[in-house]
């Protein structure tokens, strides 16, 4: 069991984009307006092989970084950025305002041509580094 | 809509521990021998509030790092580590060795008490640096 030594929580973990969200967004439209349209994602070139076994139509999961997100983030947030809703804590909302800035959303798999991938109701901005795609 | 010149692929994207798995398991057991086992996860004590509006019983994402993981990767793996399974790229698994070493697992949560979670079904080893809980 671990105890409080080997707990380094001044540890840096520190990742590299695989891929870069394309789309019209590059400002944010609210949390649901993004949900039905698709976005493209050019994967690191590289990488193309480890896409092998997904298949067309098929839900993946797409994790990226909340880049355009400031460091800071308040504890207690609106759902959804509405005023009339309750004020709850960050680990209980999808917001980008939060410790760590990583996002995840369940997208349907549209289209792989080589390195770009056709993703639908992916709700990220424009130029978002993508982090990891997982089945899902 | 971005183009080369702006997909910074050398970026480091770094983020820190918000929490410590705590449970029995220093080794890989199996991919599905820890889905039915308790686990702990002790989160920094300045995210406490970051809590509030979870509800016990309810369904969360824990997001976690691979640490245990080596930097390299094969492109494509056996699924479940099985050799009787046909190779597939690591897109199309949920394998810790990948190109970012970030986990997400589902997990039911049955206790929080003070910096404390207790969730069901978390796969990560004792010791785990956990990077997010999401609803979910």
């Amino acid at each position: 069991m671990n105890d409080k030594t080997t707990m380094n929580w001044d540890r840096q973990i520190c990742f590299h984009p695989i891929g870069f969200v394309q789309n019209d967004y590059d400002e944010p439209v609210g949390p649901h307006a993004m949900r039905d349209i698709p976005s493209r994602i050019i994967l690191d070139d590289a990488l193309v092989g480890a896409l092998d076994g997904l298949e067309i139509g098929q839900s993946i999961l797409v994790l990226f970084h909340f880049d355009r997100s400031p460091g800071e983030f308040e504890m207690h947030q609106h759902p959804c950025g509405d005023p009339n809703l309750p004020k709850k804590g960050v680990f209980a909302l999808c917001t980008p305002h939060r410790p760590n800035g990583i996002g995840v959303t369940q997208v349907e798999l549209l289209k792989i041509e080589g390195n770009v991938l056709t993703v639908l109701g992916l709700d990220a901005l424009n130029n978002t580094p993508v982090l990891d795609i997982k089945p899902g």
